[in-house]
């Protein structure tokens, strides 16, 4: 990448710097996406660090990776620095090793030390979102000499409004407070004084990325703090880090509920190997899993060859399978995500699957049987001799098919959450093939028992 | 719900009460959450008032509504005064009219004035969801005026951290402050001169809940301004407030996908007929619509009754294309959320789709020709003399479904949105239907084709 490295006399687009300086830094963020990468990098050399980095701030930025390779020399490296580590670590993940390693070998050491501390994080843990730079003082000091260390570092810091309270001796986190309190708070008064005598929410460095937002949005809390084992602050989330993983870990789930692997690109900007990729692999599995209703028809073809009156109702009947598997499956992915259903709970949650799958398809039921019954009433298809006993079993059939579904549907989530997996993988499309195969042997089970000796 | 009002004197589990007392507001919410309600409202009534109005204020806390009901004569007026005034809306929201009137004709009246405003907004709007306890100077006061009004009205404002600057004359919205600013500046510098020379990030109270959250999330803000067409503030949207309505949009677009219409109550707290009310709506209409499948298929009777062994892969074919629109729909349901992609592009999104799915119907067509050449060769099944033209009819049949699905299910959220409908209402069923009757006419036009002289 060394040779796409524009110098610091590059020409610049007037109009583009003009607007980076004085517009909102999202609004900034948005026109460099849309540029080619060396028109956006030649806008950025440009900029005063400080604007930069506020640019480079925002996780929105495009090929943040990229850009910052094509600054010229140095500038990378000081731009780095003058980032939030948090973003900084992110903006090196993007990097190839060796590329990581030329811009680290720019930075100075501390520095250095704590972004490869951030990188050493697996991503979508804790310590993968937050940041180093965090305000914290001893549990002796007083709110006015809290206010005047805030003062002094607010500049590098992502945030100021959750102060860490730590003990002296021990760095252990004691408290946290907030800025709000320290602001009403007697200034003789000490920190500890000052804030409230709750422990303080925090989370570990390997705690999940959903965890870390759970307890963000349920405690209303401006930044976690995110402890070592002996209680010592390794960093800070901060809220707007997890809006962004909010609003990233929800895209995923409904892609993975599409059946699409997560794809974090903006949809134009998916290359099309990357788009075949992603959408191949679960499509080609899903396929050779649907195959199996290849072999179940086969296993009924002298059924179907005796009545091909059958096989018109089997895109309906198993499509409502499907359709009521999804249904169950969407609903409970959320309940697990958001904690209101409990591995334990799968025998409450099937006690109530199995009644609404009855119901469920007895309306249907009924609507198929009138429907038949209408039609050949009308002559406008003529089922046979034996048209009722088909409405029968299209009928009952359904009920089957869409309990079945319902209670396949609402117990996947809890087969993939027990064996490890993450229950949002169920997707709509892999209940459906699910539903399918043991629709289509429920069908021609109710056929063979109703239609015996009539038309089978 | 008078007769089931509790007494101040009625009998309260101690152990609940002092839990209640001493843990952290999100645990104590989901506590009263596990009680029956009377259980619930008699620890509520014990509570200082304050205290009360902390768990009232967390939206996590289910049955507010009913809660409020319940408390002795008086408190339930006292405790809407004392909660934040977009949770005291979304209370009252839950109650049927007669109660509502009846609780705020308790409430003094200015208190009963702000709450009706609220109340007047829609469900989804930044009115419904802002609060309208802000901290407002006028753009001529100092910072050290600004501190000190903050000290005096802290206790009742939901969040300091925001101080919104007006003109003194037109009461406009002309900057907003944020406390970090303040606590840096020169205490005799004018709330100008501390506050960044940019135009607030501001949104009308029409303004949709999802723009809201885009807007807070883009720009990192603690709070966004409601502005009336005077540009006058109406309140102001939290970002904690933001973070719980991102978590219920993301519930519902997952729901939604899986055809079901949005549940807000936790999974095991639904009512039966709830269940069947929000499932069987979309299951029946589904149903209906899939109903042309029969029709397609009565339409090709008479190639069925000839090549009953065309009919083996119908479900393998039709769900092949449900499950690439299904695919090609979430990834757009996201694009078109998150604002990557807009109504105009949908050009841009076809000439994506089209290569796309030819891929992919290319990559399921040879493992599907594969298959079928497979089983012949092996002796598993005998698909007859044309076995070979049969996989070639499978196979052209796949790419031509699977193009058809990727094209349809990514059109579709843009029809839906161009319709005025959210296209997060594209579910995966609501695709696969859509596709599974062109599907069927794929298929058998694709046969007609191919076998025409020999199986047809």
């Amino acid at each position: 990448m060394q040779d796409f490295r524009i110098t610091a006399a590059a020409p610049v687009d007037p109009i583009l710097l003009a607007e980076a300086f004085d517009e909102h830094v999202a609004d900034v963020v948005a026109r460099l996406n849309a540029q080619d990468a060396e028109t956006a990098a030649s806008v950025v050399a440009h900029l005063p660090l400080e604007r930069a980095a506020e640019v480079f701030d925002r996780p929105e930025l495009a090929r943040a990776g990229e850009l910052i390779l094509r600054l010229p020399e140095g500038l990378g490296a000081r731009l780095l620095k003058a980032m939030s580590a948090d973003r900084a670590a992110d903006t090196l993940r993007e990097l190839d090793p060796e590329d990581r390693t030329a811009l680290l070998s720019g930075v100075d050491f501390e520095t250095a030390q704590s972004l490869k501390l951030l990188l050493a994080y697996p991503e979508g843990t804790a310590g993968s979102l937050m940041t180093t730079e965090v305000v914290s003082v001893p549990a002796t000091a007083t709110v006015a000499e809290t206010l005047r260390h805030i003062r002094q570092v607010e500049h590098s810091r992502e945030t100021v409004y959750a102060i860490l309270v730590v003990d002296p001796q021990t760095r252990a986190l004691v408290r946290v407070a907030t800025l709000r309190q320290l602001i009403i708070a007697d200034p003789e008064a000490t920190i500890l004084e000052a804030a409230p005598a709750r422990a303080p929410i925090t989370a570990p460095a390997d705690a999940d990325r959903d965890e870390v937002a759970r307890l963000i949005s349920i405690h209303d809390l401006l930044a976690l703090p995110i402890l070592n084992a002996r209680g010592q602050v390794l960093g800070i989330v901060t809220v707007d880090d997890v809006i962004d993983s909010i609003v990233a870990a929800s895209t995923e789930d409904v892609q993975k509920f599409g059946g699409v692997e997560g794809v974090s690109e903006p949809y134009l900007q998916i290359t099309f190997p990357t788009m075949i990729r992603k959408r191949a692999g679960w499509l080609s599995a899903l396929f050779i899993g649907e195959m199996l209703t290849a072999s179940a028809m086969q296993h009924f073809e002298d059924e179907l060859a005796r009545a091909v009156v059958l096989t018109l109702f089997i895109p309906l009947i198993m499509s409502s399978g499907g359709n009521s598997g999804s249904q169950a499956t969407s609903l409970l992915i959320r309940a697990l995500a958001l904690g209101q259903v409990r591995l334990g709970d799968w025998w409450k949650v099937a006690l109530r699957e199995i009644p609404t799958g009855l119901a469920l398809g007895a309306i249907l039921g009924v609507v198929g049987v009138i429907r038949i019954g209408v039609w050949q009433s009308l002559g406008v298809y003529d089922y046979g001799p034996h048209w009722l006993l088909i409405a029968l079993t299209v009928g009952a059939g359904l009920v089957g098919i869409v309990t079945f579904g319902s209670l396949a549907g609402s117990m996947l989530p809890f087969v993939l959450k027990r064996l490890g997996f993450d229950p949002a993988s169920a997707s709509a499309p892999f209940v459906a093939t699910l539903v399918d195969v043991t629709g289509l042997v429920i069908y021609f089970s109710v056929a063979l028992l109703i239609l015996h000796g009539t038309l089978l």
